[in-house]
């Protein structure tokens, strides 16, 4: 079977002559690319250069503003309230994610919000900034699309709410949590779609409550929030701290990212970052990780289980292999990405081709 | 039927002078009453006075510090390390909250955490304190029990490790979620185990990794995690952040409070707290609050179902309830506590009988 891999630095190159065809400045065009294909790069394929064609969408049908005016308009020793000005949400939460840590290094702990950002990318790109400054990082997002009704109800009124968690170690990969507070994220339910699959019980039920299985209907019903009720609350405590407390979208005023193309999404993020070295010795936090890691892995198994799995021990070993093989690209990707070229009228992605 | 009620200030002096028998200092013992009694109040039932016999039991056999010396270890601007030498938890987290919010009105957002703490009750008890400050209150705990594996695992390492929120309002009742990351508390599988009842598929898998439904079998297996792998992740961080982050037991270090009474717990919890008049005004935020709260309450809703709740309503209103009725108390919880007041030559609970 013949398989199209590309490098790191050829799909940034590529990523960020894309958004420089779409008219964003030069430094802001790299960034955005570096972002997506580190998304790419960890196996968080649903959220790096496939999302180039809708991003392009938007930003032609004059959706996103180019040359956006971030700036923090609320601030405390602790925390920041940063107006994303409609930019691209990997600007904005890069702006906030470097205020957070900057300001965590004398505080212990800083929270940033960030209101008119939008979509940026997976949830852990953000509290992952955190570990190479030996801090911790969680980020909360509302979800561009409101697919979750209240617990019992029928209204979409939540979204698949994200939270992620990074945690430095020593040795061991670091733990780094990325989770949808429903069941399944909605692009897993497209990807079944495309694939022709049936969903598993538990992703998605009906209006009538019933289970919904197959994924072309799934604008028949709703995902499942984790642990019923649970998740429902879950999801909505995220949506107040990541969009109402920094006046962003939240409820009924998310726009759909995937329908309409021009509406300002007012999207709204926030990143925590916390100093373990504010609590004591920070090389003695990471040995205990470590230990901790090395005692869950260690645990003896359910029959069947070839293997204990740490959150984030999976994107680790990827970004390992895509480091060293470069990134899988599936066909329909890669002409997506070249149609997208062609009509920019710029370079094709050219890359290396395994058989 | 004959249904016994209490008073909340009669139950409230009644379990302080448990306390006082048991060697808690006077207003140590008032303070920890009105925690344990609140819990009751906000029908939190499982961790309000009917712990009193196993924290007594814990007290006889010398497993708490009666007379702490609870104090900041390590402190920036915008957090804490709290020592709680092993007090009463209820002490050591009343403490840390206290500090949270007198550091989140500079600072915009704080966090304590604490080791060498005890169980200290509800996790939604110390969220709400930041309520009557117009504050959000966040709280994160190791729980006193591993009941968790790693997922595919079988040792238990994990605790229920739980979350609580709390979100001000302007007219409607705040918002607050209380959750275990497992789909049912221990507490709830004891339950069931008492009244004789099965339970429902989810909450339990034996070691094969079979639904388990007795709960008089519960030792022969584990808790499931919210949609699976991810609350064996929540889980995890939970506990990162409440325990190894502060020195404080977690994995194989939990000591099982149910079986040890005498072993020092070292207990970890954490509390944040977020002033939302740092990010904008506070009547709006709390009004935006209502808005959401409101929409959420009137969406269409399921064939079948009566009403949506948002978190923290039903305890809300129980609240209120309990407040003109009384604490309902069944028969065997007052038979103990009144076995509890003869075995320390106290005063017995008397209280008002309804037919």
């Amino acid at each position: 079977m013949t398989e199209v891999r590309a490098k790191r630095l050829q799909l940034e190159e590529f990523t960020a002559s894309v958004m420089r065809a779409l008219g964003l400045p030069l430094e802001d065009a790299a960034t955005v690319a570096a972002l997506m294909v580190d998304a790419d790069m960890q196996g968080s394929d649903g959220h790096g250069v496939i999302r180039l064609a809708p991003y392009a969408k938007r930003i032609l049908a004059g959706g996103i503003n180019l040359n956006p005016d971030i700036k923090v308009i609320q601030e405390r020793t602790a925390m920041a309230l940063v107006d994303g000005d409609n930019g691209m949400g990997h600007l904005v939460m890069k702006k906030a994610t470097e205020l957070a840590i900057h300001k965590a290094r004398t505080a212990g702990i800083a929270w940033v919000g960030s209101r008119l950002s939008n979509h940026a990318g997976p949830a852990s790109l953000y509290a992952r900034m955190a570990l190479q400054h030996d801090m911790i990082g969680l980020y909360f997002a509302v979800g561009n699309a409101n697919h979750l009704p209240p617990w019992g109800g029928l209204d979409m009124l939540l979204s698949t709410n994200p939270i992620a968690a990074a945690i430095p170690t020593l040795n061991e990969a670091p733990v780094v949590l990325d989770m949808a507070t429903t069941v399944a994220a909605y692009g897993k339910v497209k990807a079944k779609a495309q694939r022709g699959e049936m969903m598993p019980e538990g992703w998605m039920i009906d209006r009538q409550g019933k289970p919904l299985l197959d994924p072309t209907k799934s604008e028949e019903g709703f995902l499942l929030p984790i642990g019923g009720y649970k998740g429902y609350g879950l999801s909505l405590i995220v949506g107040i701290l990541a969009g109402t407390l920094n006046g962003a979208a939240m409820g009924s005023q998310v726009i759909d990212f995937n329908k309409d193309f021009s509406t300002t999404t007012n999207t709204g993020q926030a990143i925590a970052i916390m100093d373990p070295s504010a609590f004591g010795d920070i090389t003695e936090f990471k040995q205990n990780i470590d230990t901790l890691v090395r005692e869950l892995r260690s645990s003896e198994r359910m029959p069947g289980v070839d293997r204990i799995w740490l959150p984030g021990e999976q994107s680790h070993e990827k970004r390992l292999s895509n480091e060293a093989q470069g990134i899988l690209l599936a066909p329909s990707l890669m002409k997506q990405l070249n149609d997208l070229a062609a009509q920019l009228n710029i370079k094709p992605l050219t890359v290396q081709i395994q058989t």
